[in-house]
Parts: structure tokens; C-alpha cells; sequence
């Protein structure tokens, strides 16, 4: 499963995401990211991530990321986080998240893998229905007919 | 260059560490291995941090990483923060880091490329002599006779 | 000089912003009203942020606080920042700002005193003629004809 | 109850605790100051902070604070972070902390009022005993013969 389809949200780069070189601190464009699925759950899915977490005890940690900074961005650059789905496995979603500056060049990306687990024993448990069909719809959308 | 010298600082996970899950929020882990940078350019290499960055203008963006994350820390845990230098290029350097529970079992671990660069241009440049000629000496001190 | 008019953003309540209790991690208000001073620089007042900051070197540090947490946020609550200016010295400025949940009860205040500094010195400096002249024209928008 | 029993630890300001203007992010002072009132509980009252969070579900919610902020810090600076009690009531503890420079300094200090809670329903409770009996030895250790 590969997908045309993406999520992307704007985002004003920010005083406090910068450090004393003026610039994103790395750890925080993760801060930004793991906010970015945090809407695409929401917003994007229809899947309340609150009820997800807090009620249903589902948690989606990453297990592995892979990240590549190649531009640096500044405060005051409004930027747009971009997410895709990879690959929908059992347990485990692949996502494609990246940071794009205003012309559209990468300014970072990551590819990072998620594991739905329970909170309450922290151990893999398969992606729950709701969200499988929802991911499985979104990546519908980009389907040709 | 492969290295048996290890820089190794003991951190406890702290209440800010971690998220609603009762875990650590995965990007705190590269706050603190940031901070273990620190340390080690500081502590371990014997080059002030803070005159490197802020007088000399020389920065340590990382470039490129790749993390795994094996076992979840809760608050409180008592972990070890380790750096080892696996490379050191002509204007990068790629470092293993890891995050050890207290039975020596690898919690998270990141293979993280930084380059030297000018902070003035954001473009890189070759690694200051003094920090070569201190790395490589904490290099040879794993060396056999 | 007393106000009506307050500047307002909608703000969820994130899952980085919880702490292993599930709300609001206290710091992080300080983190969300802190954009919530840029958002009004930059819109509110219509002079750049990151221009005032950056190009021209003024700061805006916080001489004095004093905050009150009445009701607690949790995960995805949606939250209004709201910012009202209570007085403008010749160099600080007191400003009110509060979260406010959905029925429009304050979950936590604080009056917060800014002084204008050169980012060169930190020392103080006269509140630029631009920026008051802009927040002079907001506190009119509230003035009864 | 007034003291003359402080309890301190030292830190550096680290990369990560400062802005662009290359000084602490203010509310990364109250990041700092909530670790030193873990560390309190935790190694200078001998409660474990996580027994009493995680276990016991006994919160430590600030309910007010006052900050005054006098002298920047810079990254790279080694200052002393200070924790005295003020007062000690049913449900409440008042706490004077601040962060000294190496000099003694007060670079920034900060009254905060915090109440004991129940996590289940995150209302007041009374101070538990033993965190109270532990809290009256540490003042009593200041207490003229």
C-alpha cells in the first residue's frame, strides 16, 4: 500500500521550538510531528485520539524512526507538516512524516513506525477495527477507480 | 575506527520526561541524549561546550538518525545515558548512543550523523582540530599496547 | 489604561503538553502563552515577531509573574489563550493572560510584567516607537466613542 | 514555620534550556525547579516521588506562584537550584525556590503554593503523614538547641 494521499497541516515555526543557534532544536520537530498525528487521528481519521488514549488505553508508540534534517528552519518560517501511510500491518502503521518549507522543499523527513499496544500492559495488540477501516478509507481516497 | 570507550553519565527519568502514558515521551529521549553531548564535549573531550557553540560559532546540527525504542522507561527509573563514537569523517562524526535500564539493557538506541558547521552560514565545515586531536586520544585510550 | 479588548487563540490541549497525571504539565501554560505573545506580536499588532527578535534585537523577557491554577486541562480539551494588555510603561509592559475552557472558565491566570531589552545588553530599553504606537491603537479599538 | 534548611543541587543550563537570545527559556526555570522539588521529595525527605505519584496516586499540583526573574542565565552557566519551606498547612505547601549563579546570586526566585491531591479525583486531600513527618524532622534539623 502506497499512498498519494497526504495529511498536511501548517505550522508557524516558533520561538520555543528554537534553540541558541537560532534554529529548530531537532527533538522539537518531533514534538511537532508526534502533534501532527495527533490531528491526523482526530482530524483526519474521525477517531477521537483522547478517547484512544485516555479511554480505550490504546497507545502508539514508535518502535523505530528514521530521520534525515537537510534544511535548517528558523523562527517565524511557517512551515507545513505532512504526514502519509506507508504501510498498515497488523500492529504496526509505517508513516512518512516530513517538514516542508513554503516553496515545497523537505526541510526534514522521517519515516517512522508505530505499534498500537495497550497501556495498560505496554505489549503490541492489533490496530483496533475503527482505526484500521479508517486508515484503510483515507488511502481509498487516492485510489483510481 | 571502532571504539570500546564509552562516555556514560547516569540520568533519572523525571516526572517532565514523560507523557500521559506514564512513559517517557520519545523525543524527551533526544533531549537528553542532547544533553549527553554536551556532557561528553565538555567533561569527556575536555572542550567547553558552550565556547564552541556560542564564542567559536561552531555548531552540531545532527544531519541524519536512526533510533530503535525496545523497552518503555516510567518515571523514576534510574537509567545510563552511553555515547560511543563510531566514525569520525572530515566534517562529520556518527555516534551511537543508547539509553541503558539499570540491568544494563538497551532501552532506546540512535546512530546519529552531525556535522561540524558554521553558525554563522549554517554550512558545514571541518572539525576543529582540537576537537579531532580530543577524540581521537579518548579513541586510542581503548587502544591495546 | 485598562482594556477590553482581548487578543484570542483556540488552543487543544496536546498530549505533549500531559504529564503522567494526564493534564497539563504546569510549565508548559508558560510554553503555550509565550506563542500566545508572538501570535499577538506578529497578528494582533501587526509587527514581526521574528523581525523585532531577530533582526532588530529586542527582547522581551519576563521580569515578574504571578499565576493562579484554578481548574485543571486535560488531553484535547480545547482551550481559548486570551491576552488583554493591563498597563503600558515606558519600558514593560503588564499583561493579563489566562486559559479558558469552552464554558469560558479561567483554568489558570497570570499577570505577567515584560520589560524591552536590547538583545545586545539585556538591559532595557525604551519600548520601541512602532510597537507601542500599535498596541496604543488596539487599547482605542475598546475606547467608547 | 520559617527555615533556615535549604535544600539544593547544582545544574548547569544546558542547550536545550535556552532561546534564540541565548539565555533560559523562561518556563524551562519552572522545568528545572519542579526536577529539584522531585529530587526533594525523593532524596531530601526520603519519600519516593514515584511511589507517591504512580502508587499512591497523591498529586503535587502548584496552585499559585509568584516569579520574579533579576539576572539572565547563559547556557554553559553552573548555577545552584534552592528549595526552602515556608509553610507547611493541612493541605497545602508553601515553597520558596529560586536558582542562585556562582556567585550566590539570585538569578530568579519564585514563591509557589502547592496542594496535595488525590490523582483519582485531582481534589486537595491533607498532606499525607509521612510526607508531613518528614517535612517537620527537615525542619526541626534547623532548630536552635
Amino acid at each position: 500500500m502506497t499512498s498519494d494521499v497526504a495529511f498536511r497541516r501548517p505550522r508557524m515555526i516558533r520561538f520555543s521550538d528554537c534553540d541558541p543557534a537560532g534554529i529548530v532544536f531537532y527533538p522539537q520537530y518531533f514534538v511537532m510531528l508526534n502533534g501532527l498525528v495527533e490531528d491526523w487521528v482526530e482530524e483526519g481519521l474521525g477517531i477521537g485520539y483522547r478517547r484512544l488514549v485516555i479511554d480505550r488505553r490504546v497507545g502508539l508508540p514508535t518502535v523505530r524512526l528514521e530521520a534525515d534534517f537537510r534544511v535548517v528552519s528558523n523562527m517565524g518560517d511557517r512551515v507545513d507538516l505532512v504526514l502519509e501511510v506507508e504501510r498498515m500491518g497488523t500492529r504496526s502503521l509505517t508513516l512518512n512524516l516530513r517538514c516542508e518549507g513554503a516553496a515545497g522543499e523537505v526541510r526534514m523527513g522521517v519515516r517512522q513506525v508505530l505499534v498500537t499496544t495497550s497501556l495498560e500492559t505496554h505489549r503490541a495488540i492489533d490496530i483496533p477495527d475503527d482505526l484500521r477501516a479508517a486508515i484503510a478509507q483515507m488511502e481509498e481516497g487516492s485510489a483510481p477507480p
